[in-house]
């Protein structure tokens, strides 16, 4: 049993922390296309495929993504760089192909229902490559400050319609290891049957989840951190970050169909 | 080199493949515990943990979600079944928790933003669990299909608001194998410093797929079948299917910021 449990598999999915300190070397070409072959390998709706992925390797454009993403330096320092994209737009160009007008596709295009499909398949692919890369000895991190300037992102990168930038990924060697954050209750994110009613036993998790939470940043800094989870929850949720996202996602194409009602 | 690039974590991932039919033997409650430990593993925004995890054992509430997903026998029939939610719900009882006014975190809440943020939470647990399941041998089929009737799978289930069940996962021994189609051309999804400009190129590349795919089938089928990868996305796109997704997306509270601007 025990080694069923703990494969290799699982402790590398186990062992996972965010690197944001990584040495200057670059991953081999072979080892990118490993990373990428093992993405496109995770299930696709409808065998949809609707993400691209696009693999930043210009010091340049690595520099400005940096300063986009709000100055994270490993944005630009790393082994590689990965774009990950909800991408519709080879279904414009299939409808090409098969001789069809694109206003039949168009409704079903500009659905909710199908950016959330593409949102759901370049994450699916995004996580396969996370875990091939550290299974190979890489640290990464996501990056979800690309969305902070989007629309500078998205002309960076030549984005066509149909094609929206959600998250980055740095890859490299870790020069600088990290700790693992404990994560929230087991039984407060897994229920059985129905989502757990009791609001009260929900909040008395959250309250034991913020002692530990508490006692990691104590135990990290001599006593002179203590936030709780729930304390830096509200700061965030506070900040109004990224309100035009919206906006956004429907001027590439997506999500247009409230107007359809 | 060669065994940097072919680890027991990427021969798990570049072997997947959707089961869609069990043995009858239910996985373990460690097994079980493991599969979300490593899907709580994964990255998440801001460490926000912005979901949750429903793993439905009742029979009958199999039998009401696999009728509800368009009468997929294996969404009843399998080792466990696992519905992934956004989920935001904990984060109003932070708010209570530090008796913090929750209109000063209700536009931040139900932004475009932090919806997109949930998906993105969920999809990274959701990919963590199936490479964690099928490194123990089990074999997964994720299950779009609750999409179809997402409004009965919410009272099944008795969402709050501020939860969205997504996706389901079959989990289970494979009792059928089943072959792997091959994905579109590793050229064609990833790019290189800039989106692919060349339109024309990009239809080249899924012309070639077309007879990738087409041979497939007829491999499979002694030729009866021949379908190209175009023509399966035009019948797909074609049809207008779950197109109250958004109503149901802003009916559990999020993604309403559209009447803030």
């Amino acid at each position: 049993m025990d080694d069923i449990l703990h494969n290799e598999t699982i402790n590398t999915l186990l062992n996972h922390r965010s690197i944001r300190s990584f040495e200057n070397s670059p991953i081999s070409g072979e080892q990118i296309q490993t990373i990428i072959q093992a993405a496109q390998s995770a299930s696709s709706s409808s065998f949809i495929q609707a993400y691209s992925i696009i693999g930043v390797k210009d010091p340049e454009k690595k520099r400005l993504l940096a300063e986009y993403a709000g100055n994270q330096p490993y944005v630009a320092e790393n082994g590689h760089f990965l774009v990950f994209c909800a991408d519709m737009h080879r279904h414009v160009l299939a409808a090409e192909i098969e001789n069809l007008d694109p206003e039949l596709i168009r409704p079903s295009l500009e659905s909710t229902e199908k950016f959330l499909v593409s949102v759901v398949d370049a994450t699916l692919a995004a996580q396969n490559a996370a875990a091939a890369a550290e299974s190979m000895g890489f640290g990464i991190c996501y990056i979800g400050g690309i969305r902070n300037q989007l629309d500078k992102v998205m002309e960076l990168l030549s984005c066509p319609p149909y094609v929206l930038p959600l998250f980055g990924m740095a890859i490299g060697v870790p020069s600088k290891s990290s700790d693992q954050k404990p994560r929230l209750p087991f039984n407060h994110v897994y229920h059985e049957d129905t989502y757990q009613p009791d609001d009260n036993q929900l909040k008395e998790d959250l309250k034991k989840y913020n002692q530990t939470i508490s006692g990691y940043y104590k135990d990290r800094t001599s006593g002179k951190r203590k936030d709780r989870w729930t304390e830096q929850m509200m700061t965030l949720l506070e900040r109004r970050s990224r309100m035009t996202m919206r906006h956004l996602i429907q001027q590439q194409g997506f999500m247009k169909d409230e107007s359809n009602e």
